[in-house]
């Protein structure tokens, strides 16, 4: 092939996908409205839409009003045409879906209370859960993943793992890309949620949004303007490692007053356990720990109360950082510890109201996640299909 | 004029501009080469530049190497063809410059120890100089301005500027937007200077960079990949009012133990005059007390020592926060504090290197800003620069 072939083929699979992001995220549109967006030919969009229809990956909808009063053709993508699996890897557990292109969740399995002398057959495990997936549902074109940070994107390992050090010993890359049947794809995690808002997200229109996820590490992924911020290995955003007190508790990762160790999940249930709050919580999972919590919250009791208006002050101080260093116009707050509700979200925005600068805090939206899908796993999915949309041609055949 | 013709002049300068940033970037380049990597026909090429040739902005150079052993034209930007004007404004001193196209300062001059009583005069006083400036020199195209952050960028104010809120009266676009010959652009100050090791840095490849200024306030720009990082109202990268310690000291903008208010110039200032380190401080600017202090340091003045050890300490914290936050590749420290040298560079190390994880520590650089130059107030000029360069026929007639 010469150099101008490549261009070429380069080109042409640059403009079907900019075809099929348009049509993903504007459709039902007509032609005529692909090309003037585009500022593509009438001509290259009808070849393009041709080839894509031929695949299933567009469908032509009934007459729809056109310009100048003249009925056109609508097209839409056809987003249960392929399915993406996704994964996600936190300390102690591990979620494994199944989504279609819409970013519905088809079907979702948990593998909980894995303890670090089980990586190995957890690994095992995912490996044969996913080759189960593929050889069932021919339609998955990709699998998504979701790592704790800080993950180094370009080695395909994560740089630490609170509470969890020997995951730091998986490559992921090695471990998955080569040996299943579909391509696979790696993000962090928090990353991972807050592309599931960009992508599947409705009415979602802004520009900078934060994901703060509060699970069993605490971790924060940041879009600013069009890109997720990743820094130069990948490790940007790491607000969980970011110190709320230099001369506070000290984090495995060698600095002091990391926010993770005031109010991740496994610290909320280390202090559990010292304070005997919630009975016997040394025989639950972090998450239930925190899921107990938040149960005696809701209930009332008063030293429980005082424990989640505690840790949402934490995660308020955190907030605090994130508008300082990202200025988002929205912080959604995620995953497990999310679920204090109200009476967290109240003690968060205490702390905003107080330290943030008026005219910033009033464009500052803080909100807590849709609990009935998490954004981490939803948006490993994401990813899969972001990069389905950015390349079609490595996916399906004849386009 | 129709909507196709609107959008061919959109796209016609959008060309011209990619043309320009080429040459401005690679130059001596032949007209093949740009044509190549801007995927544009060779015959778009030669009207672009025969247009940039003939309003002076490109030249040629003598035969160079071309491709298969031919020999082809050259092409270069003229840098001097055009001059730039550029205005710091920090808490008590103003900077006003000249620069050519490539950033070389051509004149410098300042207004110091401004007192907010005197800010209505400070402004007259930049406006007729801006004014004569432009009357001397009609090369000027464009004037960059740097002011402290946060800035709102819509709104044309600084949300608060320490030890100096009536600065944030001051509506720098009302202000000087629209009373000048040329156009005006604002940026925050950090944010200008990391624009100017972009722009103007010789090698400075670095995707992930991080100008780190230590001057009356303590601010941070950033370019991640590609872009700035802005935050919904261009307040993002505000490490000044990062809170280092949550039950610190408070400081104007709300928040409590904000960087700023431990290893800013006005913090330093404040310092040495309760203790009495430097002789006479009280009567010094900021930036004086500050350079007393260094200058006793390097002359081995012990308390001096330890006082600079602890500055850089503090500002060391910041760098943690910068990496986990941002993960560049390259951390420049600049501005006044940064003349503590390498005894201040030393003790920033130390902190890098205890609390950040080795194999992020490891990819990452932190360098004093070359003291010769101001980065801010170079980096307000490049800041008009990439106007020009993006939209250059608002600029220069007849493109």
């Amino acid at each position: 092939m010469t150099s101008t072939q490549v261009s070429r083929a380069t080109l042409s699979e640059h403009n079907r996908s900019r075809v099929l992001h348009h049509v993903y995220h504007h459709g039902p549109v007509s032609r005529a409205t692909i090309a003037k967006a585009l500022e593509l030919t009438p001509a290259a969009i009808s070849k393009i839409t041709a080839k894509l229809i031929e695949a299933g990956l567009l469908e032509e909808t009934g007459d729809m009003q056109g310009e100048g009063r003249r009925r056109s053709i609508g097209l839409r993508m056809n987003k249960s045409a392929f399915h993406v699996a996704s994964v996600k890897f936190a300390r102690t557990l591990v979620c494994i879906g199944v989504y279609d292109l819409a970013g519905n969740q088809l079907s979702m399995q948990e593998i909980t209370a894995v303890e670090h002398t089980q990586i190995p057959e957890t690994l095992d495990t995912v490996h044969s859960m996913l080759e189960k997936l593929l050889a069932k549902d021919r339609r998955i074109i990709a699998i998504g993943m979701a790592v704790p940070g800080p993950y180094l994107r370009a080695v395909g390992r994560t740089a630490m793992v609170s509470s969890m050090q020997e995951w730091r010993a998986v490559n992921f890359i090695d471990e998955f890309s080569h040996s299943l049947s579909v391509p696979v794809f790696i993000e962090q995690d928090a990353r991972a949620g807050v592309l599931s808002y960009r992508l599947f997200g409705q009415g979602d229109a802004d520009r900078h949004l934060a994901y703060y996820l509060l699970g069993e590490g605490v971790g924060l992924g940041v879009i600013d303007g069009d890109e997720t911020i990743n820094g130069e290995l990948g490790a940007a955003t790491e607000i969980g490692h970011v110190s709320i007190d230099v001369n506070g508790r000290s984090c495995e990762c060698g600095n002091v007053g990391c926010l993770e160790r005031y109010c991740s999940a496994v610290s909320i249930h280390e202090e559990l356990n010292e304070s005997g709050i919630v009975a016997d919580s040394e025989s639950m999972t972090h998450r239930e720990a925190c899921e107990a919590l938040f149960r005696l919250a809701a209930s009332g009791n008063s030293q429980a109360v005082a424990m989640v208006q505690r840790i949402g002050t934490y995660v308020g101080y955190g907030a605090v950082t994130i508008i300082n260093t990202f200025n988002p116009s929205r912080i959604i707050v995620g995953d497990i510890v999310s679920g204090g509700g109200d009476l967290l979200l109240s003690a968060i925005r205490r702390v905003v109201d107080a330290r943030i600068l008026p005219e910033l805090n009033a464009r500052t939206t803080i909100v807590l996640a849709d609990a009935s899908a998490d954004a981490s796993t939803k948006g490993a999915a994401g990813v899969a299909v972001e990069h389905f949309l950015a390349n079609p041609s490595a996916f399906v055949r004849g386009l």
